[in-house]
């Protein structure tokens, strides 16, 4: 595995400016952010509820929904990576921990 | 803003190896990816719940609570890559794109 | 404690009838009916999510939110008494059940 | 309709001596019992998240995931009815008013 499999640095200085910024850090606490990630994923989840597997596949590129879902998956992420980051977690490191983890719980076929 | 926020390339192919070695494109459709996400979210939300939001800087460095937290991260952001990843979602511009139109819609002080 | 703690009968019949007469049935897989749950909840988490703990208490009565955390509220539980009801489970027995493995796991003190 | 179509007075206040019992007041405060609630419905998700539409119809039936479904779908049910409880909403008014907001939006065919 590479050493970096994914590096959150750039986003997490921006995502600090941008809160900075605007005074947000007296909300940004991780538990405020834990439920804005939850608020998010579950607006992300609403484009897919009344769809069939068949065609969730095609929500990115449906003209109705494409833009929606990339908004939706980048607010996720936003906010995945704020949380992280005003927690210390180095996120890199803990996915290379947990996908050992897993590679151990489900070894290949 | 530099040009790359977020690089999800090479975590992107970790998972689909990870998931293909398993015969696992089966049950990664984007509508069981996205619910998959939202349990993950779940078990994240679940630590910080009882705990204040002053508690909540603590749970990264606290004994009970560090590796958990960290392992949950971790999934949220495997789950969330993987997602956008079957979407074929360029997950860098959606970010970027997203980051305009917040700062539009929330000026800076 | 009470035979009957909820009573879902009455809401089951016209929330069927309610479907039935926008042959919705054909979206009311429990797959889809969880998402939707999530999808419900996502937009109850986000009403508090900025507030403190204490701002919490008064949601249901400041004007801003008072509506709005109402319906959410109802949104949460149509859905759950729906997907209970189609996938034929007697919530109320379901509950008195948890209620005496919840009193056994956490005594009282 | 008829006047109640979910009455949880019963289970309210046995959600409420249940809290006393254990000394939880402290810790259920709207924004809380929100997460809590969060968490359940994570926790059912991932029931059907790897299940197909079709095989979602059993999981009530199938004996490794019946009493594992119930118990989700209580737990769930338990928190939403505790929410309402300490915010003093009345969730059968609040659904009633929902029904009629929805019968609006979304008429029969």
């Amino acid at each position: 595995m590479p050493h970096t499999l994914l590096d959150t640095k750039a986003l997490e200085d921006v995502l600090k400016k941008f809160a900075d910024a605007r005074d947000w850090q007296q909300f940004h606490s991780p538990k405020n952010l834990a439920m804005a990630l939850t608020g998010e994923v579950g607006e992300l989840v609403e484009i897919f509820q009344w769809r069939t597997e068949e065609e969730s596949w095609l929500v990115a590129q449906a003209p109705e929904t494409a833009q929606h879902v990339r908004q939706e998956l980048a607010d996720v992420a936003l906010y995945l990576i704020r949380l992280a980051s005003v927690l210390k977690v180095d996120l890199n490191a803990a996915i290379q921990d947990k996908l050992v983890i897993n590679a151990k719980k489900y070894p290949p076929l």
